[in-house]
């Protein structure tokens, strides 16, 4: 067997496995992995440092597969190369309940699925995040322990979409030269050729962004491999653009849409194997050609005990450093930090917006977690993310802890999920909460792949004052508090505001928001007790001192409203409660008792928060009484706008009064 | 006066009144008026088809300020054109509540405010939109009555957000030649110099996109003149790059960073007015600077006078059908037709997916339509947008109604607003609702800036099977519904989708989005009546038959699950009534008596929607019973994930039949 022979058999092997798997969930995507089965062959068998036995050890080259429509390429891939967790059975469950193979491949489901995508453009994302993470611990361990590749496979819609922008803007700007994308340039989208919608250079486009390029045939073997082979020794990140056909072999769909993205038919399979001379019956691989795969798979047996020496052979320090920050623990003293901070600021009791007393936190915490890595959209000084002790990385200079993101909080977010997905790094970073919306898919992302990343987001409520209904978040809040496994702090002081960093720092499972107010909150929790009372997302702040005729609900900068309505309803004789609201999903995490008691029996329950109602029922009930926002804001100094849109303690203590009396 | 010396006391008339304006709000941002005041000087005087007496006749050069930050000198522009209202009193209060000088230039404040903008990237975007509406009315009623540019002031942040990539494929390959982006290119972002985050070539970048570039000195009043006229005469739309300096004129912060967002302080403008020999006093312009001004103003009263002549000109009905659609009116027999399908479908009562039942009723609306314009990004048999007589836009050729939008689903919201905003046109185009997080950004801006815009977002729910949770939306529902003055409507059969179409078409304050299932559903509504029930926002479907046990409410494709556990209920001897809500906007804008009503007094309450249940309560109360989602979803055919996440009608008349035990 020629070794052309071999290659052929071996992207055979994915291009039937893939038509089957389809053809019998009937749904499903066979054209890409039968378009970039050539790609994948070369790429896995040639190159990719990648284990079959321990897919997920630290240094292996990372394969992202930003067109996770084409999922059954990477399930085919892991089932050749041998993985544990991926069988042939597997295979045969493509896209049913419960399997691991879904229908676009999900983090965690298996062994070699190093993100999940199916929304187009952030795996590429990702991938730049992947490719920061590696050169970044490089600068921190050493190429000894940190030294590989990200690889990706991008369809067009990857590239059309704006997030690809942003992405490689990032990546050429930085100067990610281990980051090398195999553009599947197959011409197809679903509505037709690409031309109906498309008509620019990307070669060009991408060199503009400061990466290399080439153009060649995807379906070439020798010239796939000479691409890799220079795409690796490029000093800019490389875009490899790989011509090929959609549902290559295919006799009647193969360089037409109806490839895309149904199954080919059992007609066509039939004519598809007779075209490509593959005799063999449905999810049969022919043992020489499973062998063949089998075989690639003992470079990475070899390349990881190669780095297992290495990393052995490591100063004790280092190599337990190393292993801390990848399995994500935290630094033992992380918890005195903070709760020294806590002390501290509990008794200073400063008056600072919340943006700024997160600063004042992570000016206590960063010094001792070297894992963080900040940053901002462009709005370092607003969003006060970058501390006294932090450096910003450049372009071939990682020794830092600090990313410049540009205006791009969409690629941010996309690559701080492939940061904390790399491992070894807990990205942080800021923008304003109304641009939350940019990065909104993103964030979607990291809560449904449970990844620590952790979005600081300023200028959180009309509280912006000037900038106007542009900038004021209105609905962000509600919308956040929508994605589940999503944590989203609103602290109301510096106190709540070092507690909900702690708490997202503690956050392994998924990401946290910290929404955070620009102007300035007085320190409302001056006895501590040393206790996390946002831990368990709202508890009693103040209470009632007598039987509490009216219970006050607030997050963020109300709840010093809703403590000067207190104090004004107590002015008129009526007992009330204060509840700081710092996070709807812990409080959903408490026990019933608990939530019981906190939410109390008040005949009256008024909530405020400058943002809209929805949610708010989980607390004051739907005939509770709500102070917010049921528009858009406007501009104006920030306390005239309070007051124009009636967010003030005299219209909560008025609206209690007048329900005690309807009483 | 020499005409450099004329053109330098407007451009400095621009930065004074911006400067001192930010100064007196002590708030705002100075650098990009002071910086860009000479392109928009020579824009004006020498380009633009402006008529301050009549800011908003239809054949008017359209102006887009995208970098929305820049306000003060949209507004600067505004008063010293002479607009009517654009006082200097207005000036005077800017930032101020209440004001027509808001931090971002909103659209409806004041006349030659085209768009809303401060998101950066939307401006730019909804340019795309406006030149691509202006070609396709002129393919509709010639270019005597239609023949004007867009030109667009972008900034750094606008060309580095992903939007921006978006837009300008779109542009580019759809050769909008008539659209001019002025690109202030003064290297300075929020957080320092660009370089920072960018090295990228932008103009490469650009001429990939197919657009033609050039760079130039952006204070040379010549060279923006000689720049401005070569691009009005390409066959490609323009880049500009006006290298300028930010805060142009002021001796201290001229080129810095420190320009660009705060007020430069009374010291600083002193400083400037000396170093640009301005003698005048905070907000006065003298006479003949002001006059000058006054004078470009003439040219554009001539211009409108030229097109009011063409425009009597032209026959009756082509007159009569221009000045309907410029208008925003519906045309007489519109009514009618939805009516007549409505009957028809009532009838014959097919079982259809809700995104089939969309396109139903699109065919018998379209032909009466012609002012729809619909599209898809790369969904199109997906999404069910484009109906046997549409016709697709191509490069150059601007005579259809559907536009294929690629994977661009940001940019095409963007340009839908554009669209709109233009007039003349009803933009309506189509993707995934999980993907509208996508285009959230511009929903949102559709929805401050009162904009009909219809979307048509499919695969609704879990519904959509295989593909997994990366492509079911289980939050979108309520991220949408969070936002102000966007109708989201989720109707349950092809009778509601119908009339969900027609209260879309009718909402001309604000913009709608139909979310559609990709499955197969019963019609419901088998009686009709002749009224559009959906307009109420909530009705009961079916009555209890006697005293109601159980109020059913639900949604879409949850409608079907909601009737037959009712049957089930039924069955067992207990009276349960089924509300439908296709449209939760629109119940709340029913009186309270209605809303009473619908509500009804059961003692159990139940809603069904296969999605979160945040804003349910409003139905149900924070005790009533809520089927359906509080995690992602999972990857199988659909009917086992609504088995799997117990989204049925026997989970639901189960839950009602232990409630009422409890009762």
């Amino acid at each position: 067997m020629t070794e052309t022979d071999r290659h052929t058999d071996m992207a055979n092997a994915i291009r039937f496995l893939s038509m089957d798997a389809v053809q019998q969930a009937n749904s499903g995507h066979p054209g890409l992995p039968m378009g970039a089965a050539d790609i994948a062959t070369v790429l896995f068998s040639k190159f990719m440092k990648f284990d079959p036995t321990e897919p997920n050890w630290p240094d292996r080259d990372r394969f992202v597969l930003s067109a996770g429509h084409g999922s059954m390429l990477l399930y085919s891939l892991l089932y050749l190369l041998g993985v544990e967790d991926m069988s042939l059975d597997d295979l045969k469950d493509f896209r049913q309940l419960g399997s691991k193979t879904a229908g676009h491949p999900e983090y965690g489901f298996a062994g070699g699925i190093e993100t999940t995508t199916g929304p187009l453009g952030q795996g590429l994302a990702n991938s730049v995040g992947m490719a920061l993470a590696e050169r970044m611990l490089a600068a921190d361990f050493g190429e000894e322990l940190v030294d590989h590749y990200t690889y990706v496979l991008a369809s067009d819609g990857d590239l059309m979409e704006g997030i690809s922008h942003e992405a490689i803007s990032i990546a050429g700007h930085l100067k990610l030269n281990k980051l090398i994308v195999l553009w599947d340039d197959n011409d197809i989208s679903i509505d037709g050729r690409v031309t109906l919608s498309e008509t620019g250079d990307m070669l060009e486009r991408f060199e503009a962004a400061n990466w290399d390029t080439v153009r060649i045939d995807g379906h070439n073997a020798a010239d796939i491999e000479a691409a890799i082979e220079r795409a690796r020794g490029s000093d800019k990140p490389s875009l490899i653009a790989c011509k090929t056909k959609i549902g290559f072999g295919s006799p009647n769909k193969e360089d037409t849409s109806k490839a895309h993205g149904s199954p080919l038919g059992d007609e066509e399979i039939a004519a598809t194997r007779e075209a490509l001379g593959w005799t063999h019956e449905p999810f049969e691989v022919p043992v020489d050609t499973l062998d063949a795969w089998r075989i690639v798979g003992v470079k990475g047996v070899h390349e990881r005990a190669e780095w297992t020496k290495r990393h052995d052979a490591a100063d004790v320090q280092t190599r337990a450093e190393f292993d801390r920050r990848m399995r994500g623990d935290l630094p033992a003293n992380l918890d005195s930090a903070v709760e020294a901070f806590i002390a501290q600021v509990t008794e200073e009791a400063p008056k600072v917006a919340t943006r700024k007393a997160s600063e004042m936190a992570l000016e206590a915490i960063i010094p001792h977690l070297p894992e963080a890595v900040s940053g901002s959209a462009d709005l370092t000084g607003s969003n006060n993310t970058r501390t006294s002790t932090m450096t910003p990385v450049a372009p071939g200079d990682y020794a830092g802890n600090f990313v410049h993101w540009g205006i791009r909080e969409h690629g941010m977010a996309a690559a701080m999920n492939g940061m904390a997905l790399h491992g070894g790094i807990i990205p942080m970073s800021g923008t304003f909460l109304v641009f939350s919306d940019y990065s909104r898919p993103a964030i979607r992302l990291a809560a449904l792949m449970h990844q620590r990343v952790i979005h600081v987001l300023t200028h959180d409520s009309i509280g912006l004052g000037e900038d106007g209904p542009t900038h004021q978040p209105v609905e962000h809040l509600a919308a956040l508090r929508a994605i589940p496994n999503l944590k989203v702090f609103r602290p109301a002081d510096v106190v709540e505001t070092a507690e909900c960093w702690h708490l997202s720092l503690l956050s392994e499972d998924g990401p946290s928001v910290h929404a955070l107010t620009r102007q300035g909150l007085p320190t409302l929790r001056t006895e501590n007790g040393g206790k996390n009372r946002s831990a368990k997302g709202a508890y009693e702040l103040a209470s009632a001192g007598g039987e509490a005729q009216v219970s006050l609900f607030a997050s963020g900068s109300e709840v010093e409203i809703a403590m000067e309505a207190r104090a004004l309803l107590r002015d008129a004789g009526i007992n009330a409660r204060v509840v700081s609201v710092p996070c709807f999903e812990l409080f959903e995490a408490q026990d019933a008792d608990y939530q019981a008691s906190t939410i109390g029996e008040a005949p009256v329950n008024i909530a405020i928060e400058a943002a809209i109602r929805m949610g708010w029922d989980r607390f004051i009930g739907s005939d509770g009484i709500f102070i917010g926002m049921d528009s858009f804001g406007a501009s104006g100094p920030y306390k005239e706008v309070y007051a124009h849109f009636g967010i003030t303690a005299e219209a909560a203590s008025e609206a209690a009064k007048a329900a005690l009396a309807d009483e």
